[in-house]
């Protein structure tokens, strides 16, 4: 350990370990595949709508620190946007807070609630993020999970026992739509979930910034129309529904009136405090994201119509192959499929993602990242010729290291 | 406390905390005269050619996540700056790291090295965040102090014996030039200070972001140009020299090839993989301000010229009054006259930025949120016609509640 902390072991992100070699990959002239990480802006060009405003917005001289906060008409565009979409009266004033992105959200969420040896509870398979977030905060996860053989739902029964001998429990984490499964929770499975929360008086957070990319006749609820009893706390930005996460802009949404969820948005603008602000310009171009309702569907309906197409076929050919399985997703754009790992000559997920790179230049991120052994994850956002191409790559080096 | 963390507690900063209260007599048609933020674009245009490159950037579709490491071309900009001014050699690929501000900067810093109880070294008076940031991490402070007598140059030999009798020291933080003082530190004293590290084995990190907003004579000198023995890290971004805080560009420059300042880079970029990315069009934008020799030399010179002649003219107001007297800054936008708190009907600094905002609507910082009671903290960036406002307004407010 020498002169370093002890929380800094536990940093990280399984996503981009492989990053730094692909990149030298990519450097000597190979032609990588990347499958790892869930950039929309690589495939689809931000709406140029979106990208006006930021001129716009640059033109006008937008480049002062902005209010810790975030810009007013960025938190009176997400105040419209979830009374429009969700029936929600948020307090401009009080409710909204700017992020860098979710990942500072998240940040915020466990700084402001985990002391040493506290407790979240998140459920397998989990956004690479979570785990790493909560334990640099000195907390330690609680695992819930989602059923595999039953379509990624939550296993209630088992929650309910995971709840039960658990002690200093300050908030439990989901994530819909998915990531890294593609499943969208029905509004029952939160219904059930808002009761165990309330019941344990613990605090409920979802991560809903997929909110806008679903398919396959799915529907989205938002905690946020259920938990109305429970503090709760919803986490989304700017980065998937308008296609822009180069902006890092995402917000906390915290609706309740009581007196802990006050004081937890006190807690939270202290920190905001201390990062001075988020970026000032793309605040402003992302209002206008959400303003301006009729581009944003024209956008977002092409994108998610794309998206359903590709994933669904990658979803086809994972299945055909012997290899591998998985879950048909009905939303974000990641699918995991299970490896096979019997008839593959490799020691676990890990070895496979880091040889796939190495042997076959196609990057995904390994299962166990997302609390999910043996399982890896593949974005679902490249064109079906190059989906085809990458999972032909995987499927001979399956072949190749046939056990 | 309840749900909170213990580290909660210490989050915040003195430089908004009335914020909310400046915006509430705002909104009530009030007029405010803010010389809390040391915000450079809201007195000087950010330069046109950076926001040309920035708009370029979005137009070439920059909106996808960037290398966690920061953009190439800001890093290779950044290299390049270094080498031009101080004569540096940096490796693009491990040196530099992009952060969203400095204030991401310190985040890194501080939650790589603090575990509970460690300690680090810093000089009284202090930029607000050092310590909070310290503290939300764990650590405590041991305080150096620079000396208001001796033109606030650092006390040595206050700081051999605060060094003496203290254990697990992570780092020591100097401020070069200084908020909320002003003061450039001359070579020497830079050089007594890497002497006093090296002796005591401790890592030096300098704040470094005034570098090229130096005045009336002084010499900036580089912790990178001394101290080439000590593992020592740089901070600088582009908020100030380049004129653009709301773009949230910072970088940490870590020199060093030893083993220890290898591992604490390999750590600062696990929590950088962390939050994805910084804004990426921003980043271009930043190279190009960096890169172009030429036009940030006009723009420099001109807002250093301004900045100069608007830091004096307060400097001169206040040393005019008889309520408060200042040593004469040479740097950075800041000055922090001491209050002559005998003859002002205030129990400290805090009561006389509250009622100061309140009555006489102007908002400074109270000295204490930098570890210097009884001072207030003045941005001297507005034109001499609104600092001159400002001063009258204190010196009547001061006047009215003459003791």
């Amino acid at each position: 350990m020498g002169i370093f902390s002890e929380a800094s072991g536990h940093a990280g992100n399984p996503v981009e370990e492989q990053d730094k070699i692909a990149k030298e990959l990519i450097d000597r002239g190979r032609k990588v595949i990347k499958l790892s990480r869930g950039d929309p802006a690589v495939y689809f060009k931000t709406p140029k709508y979106i990208i006006d405003a930021y001129i716009k917005a640059l033109k006008e001289g937008k480049s002062q620190y902005e209010y810790f906060y975030g810009a007013q008409e960025l938190r009176e565009a997400v105040a419209k946007r979830y009374r429009r979409m969700y029936g929600l009266n948020l307090d401009v004033e009080e409710d909204i807070i700017a992020t860098n992105g979710v990942s500072e959200s998240l940040i915020f969420l466990n700084s402001v609630l985990m002391n040493k040896g506290d407790r979240a509870v998140m459920f397998r398979p989990f956004y690479t993020l979570y785990e790493g977030l909560l334990e640099i905060n000195h907390g330690r996860a609680i695992y819930g999970s989602y059923d595999e053989g039953d379509g990624w739902a939550i296993d209630l029964d088992h929650l309910k026992k995971a709840l039960k001998n658990s002690k200093r429990i300050k908030y439990m984490l989901i994530t819909n739509p998915n990531n890294p499964t593609g499943t969208v929770l029905n509004r029952k499975m939160i219904e059930e979930v808002v009761d165990i929360a309330n019941d344990n008086d613990i605090m409920l957070v979802s991560d809903e910034i997929y909110d806008e990319i679903v398919f396959n006749g799915a529907t989205f609820t938002s905690l946020a129309q259920i938990a109305k009893g429970t503090k709760h706390v919803i986490l989304n930005g700017a980065s998937k529904n308008f296609d822009s996460p180069g902006f890092r802009i995402g917000f906390m949404i915290v609706p309740g009136k009581d007196k802990i969820s006050k004081e937890f948005k006190e807690r939270v603008v202290k920190y905001a405090q201390m990062r001075l602000s988020v970026n000032t310009p793309a605040q402003y171009a992302v209002a206008e994201g959400m303003n301006n309702i009729k581009e944003h569907k024209r956008s977002i309906d092409h994108m998610v119509r794309e998206i359903a197409d590709r994933t669904n076929f990658t979803y086809k050919m994972i299945n055909e192959s012997r290899y591998m399985e998985a879950v048909r997703p009905n939303g974000a754009f990641y699918i995991l499929p299970k490896l096979n790992i019997r008839d593959i000559n490799v020691k676990d997920d890990t070895e496979f993602a880091k040889r796939l790179l190495l042997e076959a230049n196609v990057q995904v991120t390994r299962g166990s990242g997302f609390g999910s052994k043996n399982h890896i994850r593949i974005v679902t956002l490249p064109d079906k010729k190059t989906i085809g191409e990458a999972m032909d790559r995987i499927e001979r080096f399956c072949r190749k290291n046939n056990r």
